[in-house]
């Protein structure tokens, strides 16, 4: 079943979108560089001439892969941009790992008796470099737009509801510090991944999404992944989890880190049971923690860890229509059945906080009892290990280890918001990261969608990210084409909750773009979109020709029918009219009074 | 532009789906049967042998297509199944149109002095066969699986939140009656379009998801509209919209209605502007009467009338970023400032009533200001046009006429819910009809997606019916492949409306699939989602051998870790010890307690 695998040095790589410029704003250093696109707009042709359109700034997370002054060659590496700042903290060292199997023979991290993770260092007050990087990106030079006169109609948007969220006026370097010292947020940001732009996940900031890599026994390869990596981000996606369970996961997981600019998570079970020859019963400590250090040591920013499948939870979930669904969890359990024995993840967790410590992994505590299906949403066996999770992150915390709390995979809509209240409630507060979810079962093929409605209803009710579901979700491997489809429809519910809770700013690309579509600037509404390719071949596939970018109806409607090209007739003619000449006035320069 | 038109002879229709048998239900006379699915399962394979899994009932809106014992003809028309019931109430009779071009020279209309409609006979106490029709539909056997052990397990459900909906234990043709006299529900259903196989639009029952059709000026043929249609409602329309504004009109609505099993809505104003050789001011009232009683003697079954925008209301749209974005509203709208006069479907609306009652077509009161952007959602204009036509309800509802009230458009998550509110209140609680809601702007090519996400929470908290919208919305007219990925995403936004609503039976076919998903028995998993054909095809592009049908794993995880796989073994270990033999027993029958 091995598919044809492209090699490392033929892959093609996403240029820039259409329009486009990756654009850096500079922090307190000159290192400090927090990339963003910008996207040009044309301007709106009036009878007076024409009026300019201001650019749009977007959050990027596609790397240096869109910067056309920069020159990507995978077998290198991206420039490790956060080496300095780690260099400077002075806290850590480079050993010669005994487990590693990485080209690079070294490996960084902390000196004897010295914590590393930005929790530290926040609740010691510091401002690191990666959290002013962050502020700078989380705020995307709004300060600066809503003193410019050209952007005072695009930043107009309705109030959120923003259910326990609160989002400051400015999202500050020292804001940044207190979420993650409180922690509300984590920075996953592991000292051996130093080609990261760093990324915040907490809810009162934007909300993320993470998309998962990985080949399996069955297909893909080495250079596949990295392909899907690259074309992830592209995307959209915030963090990429690199599930890997077949052959060659530790080359996999080197390539994609060292060309990852994103925080890159693992599920370190997966390698242990590989070192296992497969066989759950075989698992120990040993093999584990063997795992997490060599992990750690690569640069992996986040580990999931299904510390909270115990025991005594394992009968509940017998009384399940779909039993256990999380790979990690069903693996645990069995080790827990085959011993008659307490998970070691959960018994020797304080010594895998050491191991985070000195390295600044994050935790994603895994929920290896998530239903599966609707019918097992919300039951005593999720809410049980929830629980335990929030008493680990307690745990956790004591160490100043970040952590982030996974969490369902299959529920109907009435029950989500149960899901993040208790989340909040159990475990502190600590930012939440959710599989989709899913809101029906019947839907193999399009669960992109069922899950893309649970996401941004969870999105809005608190959730910081959201790991996306591609269409192939209960049937296959995804391809690129499912990854591209998944990222999208993760882009629009994260950014439909962001909207819903009334995160400043984030209403000003849909502005923008209705903006273009009344004003039938069809290439800048092309541009604007998550999707430009798509839209713009969707367009294309009824009215090709370029003269149809600037007419005035689309092929939906005909020119006849378009209710845009009347409303414009209208507009017009009641700006003839002396009473309606004021505000059609105002109308021109794009909307009116703040809504509320 | 005009694309390549199959013929009406060489359409190639869907037939069965697969494992699935077309039933009928028989009322309480002969020729009242009532169509159902019901998809086949195969047993569950266990070590004391096979266990029989029950078939599973689902609703059925494709009409005779996927009867294998119906020969269909196309240019014949569908059986009047409804004929012998219009005809035995005998208060109608057969009149020589002079407006209809139709090639039977006769149409079915009220006689002098009676009114026709569901909801007259519904407030004179009258159960019609329509009515019981629609309540054999709705409770699909419910009653009798109930007490059928086969179906005990599969019917446990969550506890739904319905909101101000409420669902009686068993439908019953008086509480159908009920709602239709209380305006509650609406059942169109027009004297003249005796193919039709009725269904409810009502809050108290299934959601219900409507696809729109037509021509544009710019592209698509009669052929393929019927083509469409039947592919529309095999996917699962409930009703079907004829937008349809090139040439043409007259004969593509009339093949469509005497093929259509399912109710058609149109818009009269469309065609109305056609014969005012496309201009909005040389509109009057004359030629919209005409065009109503045309198509009503068609048999068209509801009709999408912009009532509510009022002259008064037009400098509201001023202020907005995206103008008017309905066909319908802009035409009006023109229209009025054109001649300074109020709207004429407003002010001659008792005379529109009077026409509606003859032939029984249900005002669909067009919400023709509605925002086409999440800058313009829930403004003033907006609630202004929806308090109108609740007025307008009322007037409709003193002629005994069926009333349901469209809603938007483009609206972010956090505004959604007073849309509901809002409708409910000024409206009388008559049906809301939405189109999504789009829950941003910034996707086109996925407004499949942004807008099922909406369509999803506004069908939870009560809108009766959802408006489909296809990936090629705001860019070009939908083709085939557009139409069922809209079709798919709207009825898993329904679907997942009635799981949150509670609606008895419905999380049914969920607990099927899951069951069969845990099961490995894949073709049940594929033959019992919305759309098999793509779920077997995602499945087979990595593992196409029919042996992986069977399998314990498939291409997402590989055998080792497919978290299914091990749950059965962890099933497995516990049966064998002593103290879990009995749970595992009760998991086997299908999972255990009542949830809550």
């Amino acid at each position: 079943m091995q598919s044809k695998s492209p090699e490392l040095d033929a892959l093609i790589l996403p240029t820039t979108f259409p329009a486009s410029h990756r654009r850096y704003l500079t922090g307190s250093r000159v290192d400090l560089r927090v990339p963003y696109r910008e996207i040009e707009q044309s301007p709106t042709h009036t009878k007076h001439g024409p009026i300019p359109n201001p650019p749009l700034p977007v959050y990027d997370s596609s790397g240096p892969y869109t910067d056309p002054d920069r020159r990507i060659d995978i077998r290198q590496g991206l420039p490790p941009v956060r080496l300095a700042w780690i260099e400077e903290r002075g806290d850590t060292s480079t050993v010669v790992s005994e487990l590693s199997l990485s080209p690079r023979a070294k490996a960084r991290r902390a000196r004897d008796g010295q914590n590393v993770t930005q929790m530290h260092y926040a609740r010691k007050g510091i401002v690191t470099p990666e959290m002013e990087f962050v502020a700078l990106r989380e705020s995307m030079r709004l300060e600066e737009l809503r003193n410019d006169p050209a952007y005072a109609n695009l930043l107009r948007s309705h109030r959120g509801q923003s259910f326990s969220a609160s989002f400051p006026k400015e999202t500050t370097p020292e804001f940044v510090r207190d979420e993650i010292a409180a922690g509300r947020a984590i920075l996953p940001a592991n000292i051996n991944h130093p080609e990261l732009e760093p990324a915040i996940i907490g809810r009162n900031f934007r909300v993320k999404i993470n998309g998962n890599l990985g080949n399996s026994a069955v297909t893909s390869s080495l250079a596949e992944e990295v392909d899907k990596m690259v074309w992830a981000i592209y995307w959209g996606a915030d963090t990429i989890m690199d599930l890997s369970t077949g052959n060659n996961i530790y080359e996999t997981r080197e390539r994609i880190l060292r060309n990852a600019p994103v925080p890159i998570g693992t599920v370190p079970l997966y390698q242990t049971l590989e070192k296992a020859g497969g066989i759950a019963e075989d698992l120990s400590w040993e093999l584990m923690r063997d795992t997490l250090i060599e992990q750690a040591e690569q640069g992996v920013d986040y580990f999931t860890l299904h510390a909270g499948v115990r025991l005594e939870m394992i009968p509940l979930t017998a009384r399940r229509l779909t039993g256990i669904v999380s790979r990690g969890g069903s693996i645990m359990a069995k080790w827990c059945l085959a011993h008659h024995r307490e998970n070691f993840i959960y018994t020797r967790f304080d010594e895998i906080c050491e191991i985070m410590k000195a390295y600044d992994v994050s935790f994603s505590l895994g929920d290896g009892l998530r239903p599966g299906s609707v019918y097992d949403a919300n039951d005593e066996a999720q809410f049980a290990e929830l629980r335990t999770l929030g008493e680990l992150t307690a745990r956790a915390w004591k160490h100043d280890v970040q952590v982030m709390i996974e969490g369902p995979g299959h529920v109907p809509m009435q029950l989500i918001q149960e899901n993040m209240d208790e989340e909040l409630r159990h475990c502190f507060e600590a930012p939440f990261y959710t599989l989709g979810p899913l809101v029906t079962d019947i839907a193999p093929g399009y669960d992109h969608i069922t899950s893309a409605i649970g996401a941004a209803q969870i999105g809005w009710y608190g959730t910081s990210m959201l790991c996306y579901v591609t269409p192939k979700e209960h049937l296959g491997l995804p391809d690129k084409e499912d990854v591209r489809i998944g990222i999208v429809s993760y882009r629009i519910a994260a950014h439909a909750a962001d909207l819903a809770k009334g995160r400043p700013g984030a209403q000003m690309r849909d502005n923008a773009l209705s903006k273009a579509r009344f004003e039938f600037r069809w290439n800048d509404q092309f541009n604007l979109s998550l999707d430009p390719d798509r839209a713009r071949s969707y367009h294309d596939a009824t009215l090709p020709q370029e003269a149809a970018k600037t007419v005035h109806f689309c092929s939906m409607c005909g020119p006849k029918f378009c209710s845009m090209k009347i409303s414009h007739e209208i507009m017009e003619s009641q700006t003839q009219a002396d009473s309606m000449a004021e505000k059609a006035r105002e109308f021109r320069q794009f909307g009116a009074e703040i809504y509320q």
